[in-house]
């Protein structure tokens, strides 16, 4: 199963039977809205409070794809989640309601990849039959944690991201219908001294060539072998950058095969800076657009290479630079 | 590999080839010095702040184990990690120091057992020769985090744990010397309706005894099969309340055999309330004590069922009540 140095080959072929995306107002104006399933006029989501609104957003997700695989909660063997909430309470409560074994993960925006990763490892190695992997974020529970309470009206350099209001989520099952789970690269933390809070894009795309890297070398592939190469949430500035270090270390990816989840979930003229970020920027984006063109044969191979900066506000604070990682998922129709 | 609804029987044996635990000021005194392998007389270890202390106290529990295994970082092919920072940020920074694939975990004091499970379904299933699997936790970092900070002083009622200040390690491997990983069972979230962060364990009892219950129905054995069954940080209280509710679901555990991390750590002259808690609480008890017990021949079966109260300080302020979980690893001589 393992390949080269830190690539998972899923020889045995797990199957994401249904997906799902949810999504908020601002994404119903997207230019992706047609393929999320679920959409909101509410930030609220007639919940008390941001971080009430994201569980019940992951809740729908899960919900929604289990429906469409014609299950019910309780043929769920494995949950995996993740979020970007302090200790994870999207997940941690969306599993209560779910009610299947759990194991929460975290890897800020890259846990959407890491989810499906772990839950393709559960399929492949017989550890269970199906496993449900979501990934949640909230643009008001992010912005009011990691940056100012949005009702602050505080500025933002352009090198800025918008966190995407969304849940997405993969059945994967031994036996099925739907794209296959190919492969999996877990990523290392790459550190290149960036500090700044708003410029995670830049931060991240070394992690995110890193692992893309990582992923052509042990599979001994050409990166061609992908219609679609999408990287999490790197957004025009952390793109551009990417693209450049792909470049430089020799791995040339035309332009329309390397792409970034961040760059196409928002439309030009949503004020959204640098482009969407936040774990359901590659959650919704994957487990909705990309699901969607998978079955309808519009793609063939797909790369997910989600990226996450692991810092927090106190390690910030603390003069901390922002470790990043990037967990690259093949997923082929 | 699956057996029953949430067990995974490893039939390949997973090997602890080593394992580590170091610890603060406090676990110098406690009833287990002994089976540290290094100890701080300094709760800061130099370090400007608890959190930067805590990220070296992890980092040293994975060089000595990566050490006394024989090896160096580089060998590390997988490292799962998890701890109760806001954003993990112990394992996410130990991760860049160590520079091996990566996978965040979050479980709260469960985490512990969560990534020895994960280490061993990565070793088992062959998706890499080794993972190695760690958890941290600090009183200063938690108690500011969680409740107030400790210079505030403020009292504890009686059902209140100390965190304990340390982290443990264990490198599993497809060869090699020690003992073996021989199953896990992940947990379900559980939920009782209690809210009161000053008695986490019992709040986490019935979560434990969910866990216990599946992994003796799922491998259909007897619970006097295991020398030892120890929860993880239920303390005096959770510990009480465990044992009757394992008796109403008609499980006799004989009392030599069922016992609990967080009354095992400490001395009863420590002023530690109920007991020990934090994620270092059973990954030092397990990964120094119990391995020590185990490699003696002292012991022969043990199953180690850790616990996390999977709340944040947010989730309690909007009412919520705490959702719990228990991921139970068995160790074998």
């Amino acid at each position: 199963m393992q390949k080269g140095h830190q690539t998972w080959v899923f020889d045995s072929l797990p199957v994401i039977i249904a997906s799902s995306a949810v999504g908020g107002p601002f994404e119903a104006k997207s230019a992706l809205a047609k393929d999320f399933d679920a959409l909101h006029g509410d930030l609220w989501l007639g919940q008390k409070s941001f971080e009430k609104a994201e569980k019940k957003l992951l809740e729908q997700a899960c919900e929604i794809a289990i429906d469409k695989a014609g299950m019910k909660k309780e043929d769920i063997q494995f949950f995996i989640s993740g979020d970007l909430m302090n200790q994870i309470i999207s997940s941690s409560f969306a599993a209560r309601t779910l009610g299947a074994p759990y194991l929460g993960v975290f890897g800020a925006c890259s846990s959407s990849m890491e989810s499906l990763a772990l839950a393709a490892l559960i399929v492949n190695s017989k550890a269970g039959k199906n496993a449900l992997a979501a990934a949640s974020s909230h643009n008001g529970s992010v912005e009011k944690q990691f940056r100012y309470p949005t009702e602050y009206g505080s500025q933002k350099p352009p090198t800025a991201q918008w966190t995407v209001t969304g849940a997405g989520a993969a059945l994967v099952a031994s036996e099925g219908d739907g794209p296959k789970v190919t492969a999996a690269t877990v990523g290392r933390v790459i550190d290149m001294g960036l500090s700044d809070p708003f410029n995670m894009g830049g931060a991240m795309a070394p992690a995110a060539v890193d692992t893309i890297t990582a992923h052509i070398r042990d599979l001994g592939i050409d990166s061609s072998y992908y219609d679609v190469i999408a990287t999490g949430d790197l957004g025009k500035v952390g793109h551009e950058i990417a693209a450049e270090l792909l470049q430089k270390h020799g791995i040339e990816i035309p332009k329309k095969i390397l792409t970034d989840c961040g760059l196409m979930i928002y439309k030009e003229d949503q004020p959204v800076f640098s482009g969407g970020s936040g774990c359901a920027c590659s959650a919704t984006v994957t487990f909705g657009h990309f699901m969607n063109k998978l079955k309808k044969g519009e793609l063939k191979r797909i790369l997910i290479v989600a990226t996450g900066a692991l810092l927090s506000p106190l390690s910030y604070q603390q003069k901390e630079t922002i470790p990043c990682i990037a967990h690259a998922v093949a997923i082929e129709a």
